[in-house]
């Protein structure tokens, strides 16, 4: 069993970087707060005898040799950016539980045939730089690195631009590395586990995804003196596509969600109809066909909204991934720890987007899962017990060592 | 008859301050470019032998002085800001044209019994700091100062110390001048006039307006892991409160209009429903029993769309004025100089809100319009022709003279 008290530790430690105004945190990626969190995490690793890779986009691997020289590691990640009003544990938790293990690992004097390599990922959040788990992607291959590197945030400035300014431009070919399997252990972010009243969440699937960016071009004009009939409303063909996404998720009701969470007006002034709106749809499904059918049916309808108002419409997918299964003899192996351990647990699919959902393009992976209050997550006031925090880097140390080999 | 030719040359150098993106400007009230399109009047006026008055809100007065050291001024008033991504001609036209009258009076040696004094208003766009009409309103006695100086733009930066900044405050008591007339030249902003194939719009009355910023408080959650039926979903309230101020609007047809020009998420982040939605509707109509119900009908709709929700509604009006009547005896010196001069004509509604709105309020006050291209304004593309600017202006001495006895 882990040191519960030290994980925790860890855990308030790391939420002094980055505090937001609510409890929670705002250490988005490639701020020189991501910058600060990342020197931590590298002080307390190498203090626990791991050695440091990076690659070229800014992936931390940290690891603890095995006794087999010609093994594969095992991989524990997740990561330690967060949402600009975000939570302590979102991410954080399965980095430093990653941590953790090894810790006790090295208090019990045990060896593994695989070496073990805690992992912290570059832009899960996706909060300043889309798509989310960005990083990720480019190591599993399928994010183009060129395409990750031009990535803008709200104030231009380049991913790539913005890696090298806060130091943490790696020298190691992106996805070079082999694994013999991934583990991330997170937050659930949902209501499930609480109302179920159990203490590891089995991840067995996560819901596929997309987000769709809406560009509509209305006509700037004065909001007084422009006539109802003379109006090229984007505002409101944007208001209409916001209601239509709402039904087209309650329609594909259980399993499914739909939102917006992301709004640009341009010029964006009381009295002026605004000439460009910008925001981005966020659909999810665990079914591949219901998630492309949903997406289909979004932007045919979109279409009619902003043609029947005469607004001009364009959607680019910035975000996407299909949905993931994860891998049967991991997935085992983590019920089989919960179960060695006496903690009550149920199968779970992943409402968020992980890291694991590309590590499980290149490798066998899987996650496990603690309750969190209310289900709430990207929300500064997200909550967990220690309990909780414990039981499931419990279930992650004993899953791990079982696939790395004593 | 004026110098159109000598207005136009000035309107293309103030165009040159705080150029636009599209063709248009961006000289937004007390920013530096603010700052230096008022040197720029300065110069220009004292070259024409007037001189400067300025207020506690940066109002200007540029004085000509009259024969009869006991008569009231009769003033010329528009303003030099623009909004973000505004016109060349929207306020600038009134405040130039005013100065075109005086220089125009000066070649033909016309002295007055009134003193003549052309005023820029500082802050009418609203854009930058609510309300609209801002340091007229404060003149007019309708507004306080102390309210005016603490107003925020979306950086925090206040008014009062943005004024200061700039190097515009000025000594005089704000709404200490008593106006013998107040006159405004502006373009309509609206369709009408060129629809009609009229010169001039004789403006015999100002629609009302109320602005509303709703603050509607949802709660932040992640948009995939939380299920459609826990979500607190504020940005979906204020999609359906587009949706039912448009249908308001279309219910009260002619005569009304209602929308919505600035929406501001928080977090503002793709994976989070937003946790407060902050947006302000704009409604007119020349009716005020129109403007009551309106306003009363969107807010409690909006009520019931928010509680359906499980969403906090909170709403303030920042901007605010009843519908006007301009001065009787004014308006038949407009009509009557236009038909002395041969300008076709017709009687005109202003659709958008203007200082000549709270001039009304202590001063006989009256405007005059002039047709753009397309009734397109608050938009860099709006346009107007020379000849257009000068029949206006032509119209504007011609009246101007009348009430100031040569
Ligand atoms: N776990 C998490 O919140 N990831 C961010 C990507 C997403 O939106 O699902
Ligand atoms: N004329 C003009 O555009 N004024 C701005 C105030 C308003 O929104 O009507």
């Amino acid at each position: 069993r882990v040191n519960g008290d030290r994980l925790w530790d860890m855990l308030m430690e790391m939420a002094k970087i980055g505090p937001g105004i609510a409890g929670g945190n705002n250490r988005q990626t490639l701020t020189d707060e991501d910058a600060e969190g990342r020197r931590l995490f590298q002080r307390w690793c190498e203090d626990a005898g791991l050695t440091m890779g990076v690659d070229t986009m800014g992936n931390m691997f940290m690891t603890r040799a095995g006794t087999d020289p010609d093994a594969l590691p095992v991989y524990i990640g997740s990561h330690l950016d967060t949402q600009p009003t975000g939570g302590k544990y979102d991410g954080v938790l399965g980095v430093l539980a990653g941590l953790e293990a090894v810790r006790s690992m090295n208090d019990l004097n045990i060896t593994t045939k695989h070496p073990i390599v805690v992992t912290n990922w570059t832009n899960e959040e996706g909060a300043r730089f889309a798509p989310a788990m960005l990083a990720s992607g480019v190591f599993a291959g399928v994010i183009d690195q060129d395409y990750a590197y031009g990535r803008k945030d709200m104030d231009g400035k380049t991913f790539g631009d913005e890696l090298k300014r806060i130091g943490w431009l790696g020298d190691e070919v992106v996805g070079a590395r082999k694994m013999h399997a991934y583990f991330e252990y997170h937050i659930e972010q949902g209501p499930i586990l609480e109302a179920e009243n159990k203490q590891i969440g089995v991840v067995t699937h996560c819901q596929g995804l997309w987000w769709l960016e809406f560009t509509l071009s209305g006509r700037e004009a004065h909001t007084g003196s422009t006539p109802m009939n003379l109006r090229v409303n984007a505002g409101l063909a944007m208001a209409r596509i916001m209601e239509m996404v709402q039904e087209v998720a309650m329609s594909e009701q259980p399993g499914a969600v739909g939102g917006v969470g992301q709004v640009k007006f341009s010029p964006n002034s009381r009295n002026v109809l605004p000439g460009t709106v910008v925001f981005t749809v966020d659909i999810r499904t665990p079914e591949q066909a219901k998630l492309d059918r949903m997406r289909a049916t979004i932007e045919a309808k979109a279409a009619e909204i902003c043609s029947a108002l005469g607004v001009g419409c364009s959607v680019e997918a910035v975000g996407h991934f299909d949905p993931v299964t994860f891998d049967e003899k991991l997935v085992a192996s983590v019920r089989k720890a919960a179960e060695d351990l006496g903690y009550s647990h149920m199968n779970i699919i992943s409402g968020a987007g992980h890291d694991a959902c590309w590590a499980a393009k290149v490798a066998p992976s899987t996650m496990i899962m603690c309750p969190c209050v209310g289900g709430l997550s990207h929300n500064e006031a997200e909550e967990i017990s220690k309990d909780w925090a414990t039981a499931g880097a419990d279930v992650l140390l004993r899953a791990v060592l079982e696939t790395a080999e004593i």
